[in-house]
């Protein structure tokens, strides 16, 4: 079997890697019916984060099972699942506390970009879709395995409530699917911060009421302008460096609520400038275990398209090509079909 | 009319002051029933807080109605009040939220250690006590002002709920004020951090189920093992050290709430740590305003008791030995009688 490998910055391989199989009683492994490129890869990809050794890479997937460990009993060979990126026994106490990817087990999925995936923990980790879904409903469903369940999470640590002002930070997959997501929850207003065509016209089918193309101070000038100077109810933060995150916590009210899903990189609170901008601050990994019976159901319901947040597919084997042209920012995510 | 100035570090004096008089249609006049020392006083006093001029003190604060403006609708002359540390109107965008204590109009009261004050927003600052109260309640009245309703914030702001596992990091007045309102508010078990005997014994009367001697990682430790490896759901942070913060984060499990009170001197939270942690934030000057209808309903009907907090009652011309009791730890908080 072939599988992806991050060798250095913007050395993607695909190349032979050992097939995987059923290692623990616990695991199962599944026929890969998609995967994608995840904003987070980007951050090795561009020599952000170290890479020591090669990589395998790739943690957002759905499929058909091929074979299960002799302990698993909620999942079955030939049913369509959907797992997240961070495994979980879903019985341990962060999980029962609705923080699966806490969960005292966790390991965080690599080696998704490749046509077979072992998966730990299946029972905790995978839910099955009601019946094989047709191939239009892929893309969507492959989305809830990260890209959708983090928007989700974003807009749910942000506390977005029925006729709520909402705030976008972002205009990644993630922030997108975010700006959806609130809209799911009956936001009355979603802001979404972008300077990109592409991208504002995706917002705006997901539900985005208005745009601000400025940034840093003459971005959060217009949003408290269109917000009567209070600034917004929730706030949404989906990419993770410190001039975002200044961003969003000065266009949250006092009393508001911001939720952080982009991985920090650099970004501190001061203790006493947090204190008195009386924001409500919730982020990490997205607990997407919690989501997904739901998020599945809004999916085969056709209720939401998150799908349409990969705006390039290719073959898998051309995968570099993907992250090429994520980091050039000319496609919002790339599909990978095996 | 003498008053309360700090001059310098541990420089308190009591001298002549300018006798307050209604400045502005929307002000009130009272006269002090009782007033006290915060541990905030403590920062200047210590030299903590640098102090650029002679300043008034005193932001805590019951009494009488003397005098009101043209423009004040909700107060009378003769009735009894207890007002905000912090002014507001009760009436912007962010009184209506919740957040009085970040009201457009706000300003953060001095001058209350004295035997009268002006208080600006008299309509929307002070709430009236249903007729007179008995002299014996007036301790717990008082402290409804600030150490009361902060401490009352705290334990709201950590989420506390019926049934839940809480940690309170301090055992100032306010701390062991979060550990009776966190019994207040149904929690199951109460775990209070503190080696001072005085302290643990008003922390016990208060509610408090366990007690934590231990600080840093041996503190850490015995919560973690008090609760079975989980952390708490809920957790009050009412120092404002780096120490006290980072404790706090620590015990909080993945998906808890953090409520925190002690101003923040020299806190500073990693973004990326803080994401791992899966922890709710939430802070600031308590929003006092909101809570002092249901809390005053609370003493009045005897259903708490916060008063005995104050250990040490003095008159007023004696509270430079309130400040000096308090910095040197032989009380817990000084009363003052005009």
């Amino acid at each position: 079997m072939k599988g992806t490998v991050l060798y250095a910055p913007r050395d993607v391989r695909f190349e032979e890697r050992p097939t995987p199989k059923i290692e623990k009683p616990t695991d199962a492994v599944i026929n890969i019916a998609a995967t994608c490129v995840c904003g987070s890869d980007l951050w090795p990809y561009r020599g952000l984060n170290p890479i020591t050794e090669p990589t395998p890479m790739g943690h957002e997937y759905c499929g058909v099972v091929e074979e299960v460990g002799k302990e698993v009993r909620n999942i079955k060979r030939g049913q369509f699942v959907i797992g997240s990126f961070a495994t979980s026994d879903n019985t341990c106490p962060h999980c029962q506390y609705g923080y699966q990817s806490s969960c005292v087990q966790r390991e965080f999925m690599l080696r998704a970009q490749a046509p077979l995936l072992r998966v730990p923990l299946a029972d905790g980790t995978l839910v099955r879709t009601p019946g094989m879904p047709s191939d239009d409903l892929v893309p969507s469903l492959l989305s809830l395995s990260d890209v959708m369940g983090t928007g989700w999470f974003a807009a749910d640590a942000a506390n977005v409530k029925r006729g709520g002002t909402v705030v976008v930070v972002g205009d990644g997959a993630v922030g997108l699917l975010g700006v959806l997501s609130a809209n799911v929850m009956g936001a009355e207003r979603i802001i979404a911060m972008s300077r990109h065509e592409s991208r504002q016209k995706l917002a705006r089918d997901f539900g985005a009421t208005d745009i601000v193309e400025g940034r840093g101070e003459e971005g959060i000038a217009r949003i408290k302008e269109l917000t009567k100077g209070i600034g917004a109810d929730s706030v949404l933060e989906c990419v993770g460096t410190p001039e975002s995150m200044a961003q969003a916590v000065r266009v949250t009210r006092p009393g508001g609520s911001l939720g952080y899903v982009g991985v920090p990189h650099g970004v501190e609170f001061k203790g006493e400038e947090l204190f008195y901008t009386h924001v409500h601050l919730h982020g990490g990994p997205a607990p997407v275990r919690r989501y997904l019976p739901n998020l599945i159901d809004l999916v085969i319901n056709k209720k939401i398209n998150p799908g349409t947040v990969f705006d390039l597919v290719l073959p898998l084997d051309k995968v570099a090509e993907g992250y090429r042209a994520m980091d050039e920012r000319r496609a919002i995510k790339a599909l990978l079909r095996p």
